[in-house]
């Protein structure tokens, strides 16, 4: 990272974390420079990054200024927190009918699970995997089937070190994406009837993968700020028999919460307490907006209890399809399940992202990716403050690329997104991320794509559906 | 194909189905010539052809002649046909021990699942995997993904096409190899607890798709010569609730089976009475040694009852994990199923495969890869001639690359398993392709590798075991 990056980062964290509010006048030129012992046009630098990214302004012979933050209110999910019954998960029908219908390519895709695939070093890619699949050893197909690409997993291991979290190469196997990962955790925890503990809202797919499993659910309400409710959690545990909790530690999908460390480290000592397994899916985990990596909750588990699942889906390779589980003492019960599931995961598709993230630059990509992701989620906050109504609440996430709006109790999400899809613009809307369909007034929009007049456009047309809704 | 490499395989059809026996003299270069109409010399680069593949041999001043097929005793599993209990399935500790100790990539690999990697084109598909992934569309990734990359869907409808079967392209899924496919259309018909008929002797993952979701298998004999047994198929279907039938209709794994194309009708119309599915594992579908692709039995679904299953693991492909399934009226169902095990396959290598079947020369390969297949089918069939006790008797498939030995009953095949093991060669013994673990004394054979001087010696060490524990 350039010196000027550096600096930009730290003042961007500054604001970030409120140390410099809006309107704040950010250090002179002079004053920067001398205590931080950097040339002046390194200071400069950094302002017009900072400028560029939409953080600070100048004003003329006045300096530079924190600009003023987005006039939305963050969302508060859960509003009264309570144990939930458990359920039947049968939300298949809902979510495939949303989905399919954001499938065309024409549609403003603030609905779509994934960033937009202009964001990726696609091309870059392409090279390793045209030089890892020459270079391939043939035989490797056999020897190397399972648990996965050698080179690959040591690659994983190493971004783990990195981040402060030893894991034995051992530990890790590679699967078709984390969605099957999760589904091997599940499968290997559980019987068809068991009862998960998951989140409320929690991400679709995993409520498919529980109604696939015929398993139970009982919901454990996300607070945006701080994540899964604990004292909730603890409650439900000495209640019912909680056979895994399923969470997303760090920028939850649909809410964005992040739990913070001490509160990962406290989820892992409780469920360690009730020796119940913990599945963390943690696919978002490179998206940080902040200039250090979240730990996971992985990373404070002395009992091999945490499955801990990532992949290279959100933040490298869409449709390469690889991710992987470090799944403590479920590993091998895992890479078996894994073998009598679908053997193992495209060959060439793992050489080629090992030698990628040997070669290809993964941590400069990431750095521009989360830049760009941070841009559009202030563009998108921006839009939401000048279109929507007054009392929409909305999340505000260090990470990832969902905002979480809940609007007025009036509003049925289900309708915005009928009269949205008609226009062109798709939404998430919040029944299906609840096995029990609440969030009737919420939607999750994506911001994971490039910011651009027919976005600003689309987010104009959303603001009037929703205030169409309101009746006034 | 070349006109002496058609002649050359109507010869070889010839002797194959028995009209040009041992010993026979082939037609005349002249009479050949003037009969069908092409040069002297065109006949003479087919004999010289058929002899290099060791189907014939020249004696000086009187022509070819065919070789003495191998003194070896047809197998006839099973000897007693009777309907079959139904049994929990609970093989895969044996099958993963079988497998876990055959990985070592030293060892001569007779028990492997595998064709040798280096019979197919690796280096040809690269360079598919390189052009494809460079130009392949980003936004594919989210476009495409279910039910797969739409060349690569088209080229497999038109490769059914001209083997005879018309086949919407709305029905084809793209998964995760075969074996993916194979668990989708279990899981698609049936429930925990429920019945499924496999054959006797089965392919010990579709064992373990049955352990994994809890399903009783009943077990079909399968006759080597005709494949499943369809009068105990109908009894059983008569007295169980049987929920689903699974077979492997050409080049069945382990017993090489053909179901001959009248047969796979009956199957059919058994089951069309009795509403159940047929979930058709082909994946040695392209294997065949005889002039022409071997229709398979959803080739008469007239009912959409049959799920076809195939791959390009055995034919192409190995480690790019690109299957199929032409489900039929479950063709929905498993594509929702798959949405939420493993959301699609991996792109560039669908991409690639498309690339390499439009432009890569597929058929030619196929051409090669089944005369050295036969070939080796040779060299180990004069192998077991040679080596083997007199009472040994054995499978003769016309395709596929295993070979199904019924070794006398005295011996025992885990025990041959373990001590050829040490000895640095892999096989596969019987009980790993039963619920009930039978076939004691049967071992399968993998002759998918090139034939070598380690081959032969390695044969001569595995009959010498076997004639040890005959006990003279």
């Amino acid at each position: 990272m350039k010196r000027y990056e550096k600096y930009a980062d730290d003042i961007a964290e500054l604001i970030r974390s409120g140390v410099l509010g809006p309107g704040a006048r950010v250090p002179s030129v002079r004053y920067a420079s001398q205590a931080h012992g950097i040339s002046p046009s390194t200071v400069f630098q950094a302002y017009y990054l900072l400028e560029r990214r939409g953080l600070i302004r100048a004003r003329p012979r006045s300096g530079y200024f924190v600009n003023p933050s987005v006039l939305v209110q963050p969302a508060q999910t859960p509003r009264e927190p309570q144990v939930s019954e458990s359920t039947e998960v049968d939300v298949s029908e809902l979510v495939f009918s949303v989905l399919d219908s954001i499938k065309d390519p024409n549609t403003v895709p603030f609905g779509s699970a994934f960033p937009s695939p202009l964001l990726f070093p696609l091309q870059r890619l392409s090279r390793s995997l045209a030089s890892a699949s020459r270079d391939m050893d043939p035989r490797m197909v056999v020897t190397d089937m399972s648990p996965g690409h050698p080179q690959l997993r040591r690659q994983i291991a190493l971004r783990y070190m990195t981040s402060g979290l030893m894991l034995p190469m051992e530990e890790l196997l590679i699967t078709n994406g984390a969605l099957e990962a999760l589904n091997l955790c599940l499968q290997a925890v559980t019987e068809p009837g068991d009862l998960v503990a998951i989140e409320a809202p929690a991400f679709y797919a995993c409520l498919q993968v529980l109604e696939r499993l015929k398993l139970k659910a009982v919901e454990i309400p996300v607070h945006t700020h701080d994540g899964i409710d604990l004292g909730i959690l603890a409650q439900t545990l000495e209640r019912y028999p909680v056979k895994a909790v399923w969470c997303m530690t760090s920028f939850q999908n649909p809410s964005g919460a992040l739990m913070p460390e001490a509160r990962k480290r406290e989820l892992v000592e409780l469920l360690r307490e009730h020796q119940v397994p913990l599945i963390e899916d943690d696919v978002y985990a490179e998206l940080y907006y902040g200039p250090h990596a979240p730990k996971p909750a992985k990373a404070f588990d002395t009992d091999g209890l945490v499955m801990h699942c990532g992949s290279f889906a959100k933040s490298l390779a869409p449709g390469y399809r690889i991710g992987w589980v470090a799944a403590g003492r479920y590993a091998q019960k895992i890479e078996r399940l894994k073998l009598m599931t679908s053997l193992c995961a495209s060959m060439p598709a793992q050489a080629a992202i090992a030698d990628y993230l040997e070669h290809g630059g993964y941590d400069r990509h990431l750095r521009k990716l989360r830049y760009a992701l941070e841009d559009q989620q202030r563009a998108m906050l921006a839009a939401i403050g000048r279109y929507f109504p007054a009392q929409t609440r909305v999340s505000q996430p260090v990470g990832g690329y969902f905002l979480w709006l809940e609007l007025p109790d009036s509003v049925d999400s289900l309708q915005v997104f009928k009269v949205a899809l008609a226009q062109g613009i798709s939404i998430a809307p919040g029944p299906i991320f609840s096995p029990t369909q609440r969030f009737a007034n919420c939607i999750r929009l994506n911001y994971g794509s490039p910011w651009n007049d027919a976005a600003e456009k689309a987010m104009e047309t959303l603001g009037r559906i929703v205030r169409s809704m309101l009746g006034n």
